[in-house]
């Protein structure tokens, strides 16, 4: 299934994509919102009763959200394909790197980008994303998936003068309003068997500035997820992102950051596709 | 007013301590939970209406959790005492270093930290902490302390090895299961107007290890929930702790960390105290 929130920011209601692509309105089945407790295997598997086609098409051109709500942390790896370390001067990790976004981050696939007034080095970053649907802890490798509601796509806007500049800790450069795009949906884990042959594409202004495929992973999802679950708690509905591949600003011979006016278009197979300006 | 939340974990209700150090039960007045929009300056003030005297005494063995709930966001500030930037051999930081603690890391104030299987490194660190009680984005110092709905006493408990020499960024060594102590009470801004004068002390066993007082801070309150402000929107009901003295086991020579059995006691001038025990 492909879960979605769409409307006007705050207040979102919950619809799914059918298999023509359209927009349908599950609002009336989930008058509340698409909370931790509905990413539950058993009621991920309860959903697929629902006869999409039945219930009423939602405009195309609607606002989309972020695809879950409730979330209560928001995680994400650093350094995750070989050549994004080496652009980014940094040594291939021996063990995968953990930091975290704010959860004010958090925006709409399609949201504008919100440049800080002081910023001269806002940087893209598209990478796979996961949603948990079952609380981990200390996981093996071996049953991380089941963990796993569903995936997406994400932007990991990055400002890296705050990031690497500023006196330690990337969370500071990873925190902004809108330096969260996620979605525009939740593709469940039924239909999403393999998480790492996905390829994966982000350009600004049409042209392409990363090209990859989540098989270059250094460390897989199962691994990130066990991982990550050794030294925290994951809670239904926390968003983790996997890390980006080369390709970045930060890494370009000049380097080129985010202007105002910019678009920025990110796609990953079977995750859809996200459209942002930068303003 | 000393706001806290009492009873078994995940079955908190609201109390308050009165003039006597009594705990009143305010649950029959505040039914649900401690939740963030009870943190706003309107209804701190219309709390302190209510006479404490006049409601249930509760039994003063009760558990105490932290003492908010609903917090969205747990920040930490970094090396924020000079002595202890030194004695962890880092620089003193020209700006504050920020960091980020897992939701899933909060705990009661007395209830025992959990010892990872595998940990030889984990350490203490008295903190002053504050819960903010109005949204902020890029608030001035001047105007700082309005968006801060209360204080507490802090224990960031932190597993060495994982914060530094497990590649990079410290969240992984700060997030583990009960490794936020918080508590025991809120102190609202109306009973605590100066939080740089606020003596604070933690033993392990008895023997006194850390001996500080807030006034030391490098960066004082007001200047972290600017700052903060700057690089993302701090919610109502965030945790941010404001680091820690010298006198970590880190900085012991010979190093010495927590053990099984190990009995840690923190207090902080009209904070209170906490107790916890290391299993």
């Amino acid at each position: 299934m492909k879960l979605l929130r769409y409307g006007a920011a705050g207040a979102e209601k919950v619809g799914a994509l059918d298999a023509q692509g359209n927009i349908r309105d599950l609002s009336l089945l989930i008058p509340g919102d698409l909370t931790p407790d509905w990413l539950s295997p058993e009621r991920l598997q309860a959903l697929t009763a629902i006869n999409l086609e039945k219930l009423p098409l939602v405009d195309k051109n609607v606002r989309l959200g972020v695809p879950v709500a409730g979330t209560r942390q928001f995680m994400a790896i650093g350094l995750n394909y070989r050549a994004h370390a080496a652009e980014s001067g940094l040594d291939i990790p021996k063990e995968p790197v953990i930091f975290s976004k704010a959860l004010t981050s958090l925006s709409g696939p399609n949201d504008d980008i919100l440049l800080p007034d002081d910023s001269t080095a806002t940087d893209w970053e598209i990478e796979l994303g996961f949603v948990i649907g079952t609380k981990a802890q200390k996981v093996s490798e071996k049953d991380a998936l089941k963990y796993i509601a569903g995936y997406c796509l994400a932007n990991d806007v990055s400002e890296r003068d705050w990031q690497i500049k500023r006196n330690g800790q990337w969370s500071k450069g990873k925190s902004f309003d809108t330096f969260g795009p996620i979605g525009p949906w939740l593709v469940t884990t039924d239909e999403l068997t393999d998480p790492q042959k996905l390829e994966m594409e982000l350009k600004v202004n049409g042209e392409v500035r990363q090209h990859s495929n989540t098989a270059d992973m250094i460390f897989p999802v199962a691994t990130i997820v066990s991982y990550l679950s050794q030294f925290m708690t994951l809670l239904p509905g926390d968003v983790v992102i996997t890390g980006t591949p080369a390709g970045v600003g930060l890494g370009m011979k000049p380097q080129q950051f985010l202007k105002k006016g910019d678009v920025v278009t990110l796609r990953i197979d079977q995750l859809g596709t996200q459209t942002q300006k930068v303003v």
